[in-house]
C-alpha cells in the first residue's frame, strides 16, 4: 500500500476503498480557526455535546485579528469560552497560523485531522491524513462521528533531483498547478514520492502539501521520514514520530514525475493560483507592495532567506513590504537569529503573526498596483481591494522584487548583484513555548456570547416537490469568496448568519441578497468547480437562510458539495453539460416527487418551461437523510 | 526670560506676546500624518503652492495602516506623490508614530514646530515650542505664513527630588492631570524647571509634554539641557543641539510645583484623561487587554522596562496583550536588546510600528472588558469599541497587570513576586536608519490621485450683497459631529468633498445636501455654542461646497468659528438674542453693501421680510481679507 492508503486503511470504519466508493474514517485531531470556529462552536452547542471525544482539538485565532470594533475580539472571548465548554485546545490571537502551529505542537505521523479550513491538507507534510472540511463535518468528527467522503484516486508524483539554488518549494507546487491547473487535483489524494523528497524538509513538505488545496485535491500525503524525525526531534517530540513509508512494491492510480533540478522559478499571475509561468515571463513589473507569510509559505527558512537577501539592503521606496510571522514560536527564532532585524532595518513592516492579509484581512493593496504574495490564492477581491492584482510566488522571488521594486527572478537579481546563495544557519532545535496554547479546562465553564454572536437558525427539511425559479446564473470557477465573501466588512458577522446573509454574492451580483428576499424559495445555477476555494460552510448557510434550495452545476467544489448538503440544499449536476446554456436567470425549475427519487435510483428529472432537463446527484444514502431532515444538526440533535 | 518666551521672541513676526494678545510666530518645521495630511495636501494643491518654505516639513504615515481595503494605500500613495510635489520629506507606513520619529530625526532645540496633529506638543521635551493646529493653519505654515495666535499665559511648574522605582514619567503627567483635569491648561503653556528636570530623559520628557495635550494647554515646554544633549548624541545628531534655558531670574505667569519622589502610580479611569485616581484605588479590576505604545509612552525605556518585567513569565490567559512599537528605529533597538524577544515570549501581540489601537484602528476590546493602556486619551468609544473601559496608566503599571491579569499597583506586584527593579541597559547610542525616510525630491513630481481622493473646490469670495433662505434652522450646542459626521461610512470620504457633502448634517435633517442642492447659496440659523466638538474643517468645507455663505447663531464654538472664515463663510451673532426665535427656515435673509460694512465700523443690519435684524461680528481684519477672497486658499493663491 501507498501512504494514503495505509492511513486511510488504519483509520477505515466503513467502506471499501477503492476510488468512488463511500468511505468512513476515524478523525484523531480537529482544527478549527476564528472564522469558521465560531460557527463550529455553535453547532456544538446546537448539538448539545457535551465533550469532544477526540484525542485532540485545537481551536486557533488566526484569521481576523484587526479587531476594528468590539465585535472581533468577542468572538476571540466566545471561543476561548467554548474551548473551555465542550474540552478544546485554545490558541490565543497572536500565537500563529492554525497550519504550521498545528505542525509545530500536535500534529503526528500516522494520524487523521479533520480541520475546518481548506488548507488543513498542509498536515500531510508529517505522514498524515488531513482533510479540510466545512465546519459541520468537523463539528461531527469532534462530537465522534466518522468522517464520510468518496475513497479518491491516489495520484503518485515521484520527485528526483533536487531544487537549484533559489528554488525552492513553492516552485514545486506552482509547477503542479502550471501542469494541471485549480482542478487538476480532484477526487484525487497527491502523494508525493521519490528520492526528490530526502532534500525537502518537513516544513519545505508543507509548503507544497498547503497549496493542494488549490489543485482541488482531496489532500496531499508525504511520508514519514527522517525529515519527519529530524522536525519532531527540533520540536522536542521526537518520541511522537512514528515512521509511515509507502510499502516497497506500492502503487498508485495515477502517476507523475518532477525533476526538481529542472524547475524554475515561478508565479501565478492574477487572478487564479492556476495561471502560472516562468517568473522571467513577467519580470520587471511594477510591485507596490510584497508579503512575506502565511501557511503558504510558513517556515523559518522561508523568512531566514528573505531575511538573508534584504540584508544590508532596503527595499523600494515605493513598495509597502509586509512580514507575517506565522507563529509565535517562528517569530522567537527569526528574533533570536537576527532575521527579525534585518527584515526590520531593510524596510519591512512586522505584523502579528497570523493569516492577516491573506484573507484579506488588511493589508489591501492600492487599486493600479501589483501586490506579490507568498500566499496561497489570489483569487479577484480576495485581497480586500476591488481590482487587485495579486501574483503568488517563493519567499525568494518575493525578495529579490521587493528589493528591485519589479518583478524579477531572483537568480537574475543574484547574479547582477553578484551574491551568491546564502547559508541560512538555521538551529537544530526549535524556540518551544507550551504555555502559549491553553489546555482545556478539566471543568467545562459557560459560554461567553456578545450580542454579535447569534445562535444557528433552523433549517426546515427538503420538500417533496420543489418549484422554484432560478434567481442567479454564474459562470465556472466560482469561489466561495464570491459566495460568501470575507474581508473587513464582512468577516465580523461570521457568527451572525442574518447580517451576514447580506454580503450572499455580492462580489457576484450585488442585487442578490435584497432580490431573493423577495423570491424565497429559489435556485441557482452554476457551471464547473462550483464553490471553489475556501472551505466556509457560510457559502452553504446564508444562501439557505436566504431561500437557496437547489444548485444545478455542471460540476461542484469537493468541501462545498458537501456543506450543501449539510445545510439541507440540494446539489446536482447537469446529465447534459450542454443543458447548463438552456437554462436562464428568470426561469422556474420545477421537481417532483423528490423524496421518493433521490431513495431510489430514478433519474432525477426537472421541468423547466416546456422543457425536461435531467439531473443527477451524487448523495450517499447519509446525506439525504441529512436533506430530508434539513441538515446535520437536526439530524444529529437527536444522538448526543 | 523663560523657555517659552524665548522662543516665541526669537520667532515674533508680529504683536505684543503679552498673554491674551494676538501674535504671529514664524514656524520652522510641519508635520502632517495621514489622517490630517491629504486634506492639508489637497489645500497645498489648491493654493498652488510650488515648494514648501519651511526649513523642514514631514508626512507621517501613522494613523490608518490597517489597509482593509484599496482606499487606505491609495492615501498612502498621494500622500507620498504630494510629498515629492511640494518638497516635503515622506515616512512610510511602519516607520512610526509621527512624534517619537520626529524627536528621533528632525527636532532641534530652539526651532518651532507646526502639526496638524494635538500632540505635536510632544517636540516641547527638545526645547521646541510645538504647536498642535488646524490642517489650514499648517497648510499656510508650509506655504510660508506664521502662525497667528493669542499669547498663552505661561505656567511654570518646578520638579522637585527624583521618581521613586516603579513610578515614571507617565505619573508626573497623570499627577497634573489628577490636580487640573482636561481643562486645567486652556490658554497656558506649561514650562517645566527646576532641579527634578536631571532625572528625567528627553523621552521621559515626551511623555510628559505629549500629554499636555490632555490639559488643554496650547503647548508644554521644556528646557534644552544635558538630557537633550544627550539625546541628539544617541541619535547622532549632537551637532544639532543648541542650549535654550530659562535665564536665572525668570519668572512665570502662573507657578506651581511638584515632587517626584512623593509620586505613586497613576491611572486615569473611564472614560476621561483627567479622571485619574491612585492605582491601589481601583487594583484587581480585571483586564482583557493591556496596550503598551503611543505617542505617550514611546520611548526604548517605556518598552524595555516592560520587557524586563515580563522576562521569563507569562502574561495572562485572558488577556491579548499587545505591543505596539512606536518607531522603526525603537524597534530595531528593542530587538537588538532582546526585549522584542521577551515580550514574545510572555506572549505579545507585537505590532507593526504605529498609533494603531491609540486612534481606534484596530485592537478594539471586547464589550464588558476593561483594557489598560499606556495611551493618551480615553474618551468613551474613541477605542473602537461602543461602551468601552479604557484606563491609562505607565508602562511598569500595565506590564505588571498584564501578568496579573487585573489591575495592580507595580510596587505590590513587585514586592509580592520579592522582584526588584531592574536595570535595563539602554545603549548609549541609538538605532539609525536614514534610507526609511524618503527626502523629497529635487525634481518635483505628480500629484498620484486614486479615484477616492477629490480636489479641494474653489469657493468665490463673499458677495457685496447677500440675498439667501434660510436652508436649516437647529438648536443649542450642534457640534462638528452633526454637521459633518465621522464614522465608517463617511470617514473613508475625507479627501474627497464632492462626496462627503452628501453626509452634511445628516444626523440633524438627512434632507439637507438634496435640499440645498436645489437652493444654491443659502444660510444656516444656529443656536448657542453652534460647531462644538471637533476641529474637523470639514465641518466648514462641505457646507461652504453646497452653498453656505451666512451662518447667524446666538454663539459659536471658536474652533469652527475660525474655520467658517478660513473657508469664506461668513459667522455672524444676533445682536439680541431673541431675534433668534424670530427667524425660521425658509426665510430669507438680505444684507447689503456688505464690504464696506465689514470693513467699517458700522453696524451689519439684515433684512428678514418687512424687519430688520442686527447682527454682529468679531471677524479681524485679515479674516475680512480672507471671506472677500473666498476663503484662506484663494487669499494666498496669488501669493505663491
Amino acid at each position: 500500500m501507498n501512504v494514503a492508503q495505509q492511513l486511510i486503511a488504519s483509520h477505515l470504519v466503513s467502506g471499501d476503498p477503492v476510488p468512488g466508493a463511500g468511505i468512513e474514517v476515524r478523525i484523531d485531531q480537529t482544527l478549527t480557526q476564528d472564522a469558521t470556529g465560531t460557527m463550529v462552536m455553535l453547532e456544538l452547542e446546537a448539538m448539545d455535546l457535551d465533550r469532544v471525544r477526540t484525542e485532540v482539538s485545537v481551536q486557533y485565532v488566526d484569521h481576523n485579528l484587526l479587531q476594528a470594533d468590539e465585535r472581533n475580539a468577542e468572538d476571540h472571548r466566545f471561543l476561548r469560552s467554548a474551548c473551555g465548554r465542550f474540552g478544546v485546545w485554545y490558541s490565543k490571537p497572536g500565537n500563529g497560523v492554525s497550519h504550521p502551529t498545528h505542525m509545530q505542537r500536535f500534529g503526528r505521523p500516522g494520524a487523521t485531522l479533520l480541520g475546518s479550513d481548506s488548507h488543513t491538507c498542509a498536515a500531510g507534510s508529517l505522514g498524515m491524513l488531513a482533510i479540510g472540511a466545512g465546519g459541520i463535518d468537523v463539528a461531527q468528527a469532534m462530537a465522534g462521528e466518522p468522517f464520510r467522503f468518496r475513497m479518491p484516486e491516489i495520484w503518485g508524483v515521484e520527485l528526483t533531483g533536487e531544487l537549484p539554488s533559489w528554488v525552492s518549494a513553492k516552485d514545486v507546487i506552482l509547477e503542479m498547478l502550471r501542469r494541471y491547473g485549480v482542478s487538476g487535483g480532484v477526487g484525487r489524494i497527491v502523494e508525493y514520492h521519490g528520492p526528490g523528497l530526502a532534500s525537502l524538509s518537513a516544513m519545505d513538505r508543507h509548503v507544497i502539501a498547503n497549496m493542494g488545496a488549490e489543485l482541488g485535491a482531496t489532500t496531499t500525503v508525504f511520508p514519514a521520514d527522517d525529515a519527519v524525525r529530524e522536525f519532531l526531534r527540533a520540536e522536542g517530540r521526537e518520541d511522537e514520530f512514528t515512521e509511515v513509508v509507502a510499502d516497497h512494491d506500492a502503487t498508485y492510480d495515477v502517476s507523475d514525475a518532477i525533476d526538481l533540478a529542472g524547475l524554475d522559478p515561478l508565479v501565478a499571475t492574477p487572478s487564479s493560483p492556476g495561471n502560472v509561468v516562468p517568473v522571467r515571463e513577467v519580470a520587471g513589473t511594477e510591485v507596490g507592495q510584497v508579503v512575506i507569510g502565511s501557511s503558504a509559505n510558513p517556515g523559518l527558512r522561508d523568512f531566514a532567506i528573505a531575511g538573508a537577501m534584504v540584508r544590508g539592503r532596503q527595499t523600494g521606496a515605493a513598495v509597502s513590504f509586509d512580514v507575517n510571522p506565522t507563529s509565535r514560536s517562528i517569530l522567537e527564532d527569526l528574533t533570536r537569529m537576527g532575521v527579525t532585524l534585518d527584515l526590520v532595518r531593510a524596510g519591512a513592516r512586522v505584523h502579528q503573526a497570523g493569516c492577516l492579509g491573506c484573507i484579506g484581512m488588511g493589508q489591501a493593496p492600492a487599486g493600479g498596483t501589483n501586490s506579490l504574495r507568498t500566499m496561497p490564492r489570489n483569487f479577484p477581491g480576495r485581497s480586500g481591494s476591488a481590482d487587485d492584482a495579486v501574483y503568488l510566488c517563493s519567499p525568494e522571488t518575493a525578495a529579490a522584487s521587493a528589493l528591485s521594486g519589479v518583478i524579477v527572478d531572483p537568480r537574475d537579481w543574484a547574479q547582477q548583484d553578484a551574491v551568491s546563495y546564502p547559508a541560512l544557519g538555521l538551529p537544530a532545535r526549535h524556540s518551544v513555548n507550551r504555555a502559549m496554547l491553553e489546555p482545556p479546562p478539566a471543568d467545562p465553564g459557560e459560554l461567553q456570547k456578545g450580542p454579535n454572536i447569534g445562535t444557528l437558525p433552523d433549517f426546515d427539511g427538503l420538500p417533496d416537490r420543489l418549484e422554484v425559479p432560478v434567481a442567479l446564473k454564474v459562470g465556472d470557477d466560482v469561489s466561495t469568496d464570491e459566495i460568501s465573501p470575507a474581508g473587513a466588512a464582512a468577516l465580523p458577522y461570521r457568527s451572525n448568519i442574518a447580517k451576514l446573509a447580506e454580503f450572499t454574492f455580492r462580489p457576484v451580483d450585488p442585487e442578490y441578497a435584497g432580490r431573493v428576499r423577495d423570491l424565497g424559495d429559489h435556485a441557482v445555477v452554476g457551471g464547473t468547480n462550483y464553490g471553489q476555494g475556501s472551505s466556509r460552510e457560510h457559502a452553504a448557510i446564508t444562501p439557505r437562510y436566504l431561500g437557496l434550495r437547489l444548485v444545478v452545476a455542471r460540476s461542484f467544489a469537493r468541501i462545498h458539495w458537501q456543506n450543501l448538503a449539510n445545510f439541507g440544499v440540494l446539489a446536482c449536476e447537469f446529465a447534459d453539460a450542454a443543458d447548463y446554456d438552456r437554462i436562464q436567470a428568470g426561469d422556474v425549475i420545477v421537481v417532483d416527487r423528490l423524496h421518493d427519487v433521490l431513495r431510489s435510483s430514478e433519474g432525477l428529472d426537472a421541468r423547466v418551461g416546456d422543457r425536461t432537463v435531467q439531473l443527477r446527484h451524487q448523495l450517499s444514502a447519509r446525506q439525504i437523510d441529512t436533506l430530508l431532515a434539513g441538515g446535520v444538526i437536526p439530524l444529529l440533535r437527536g444522538r448526543q
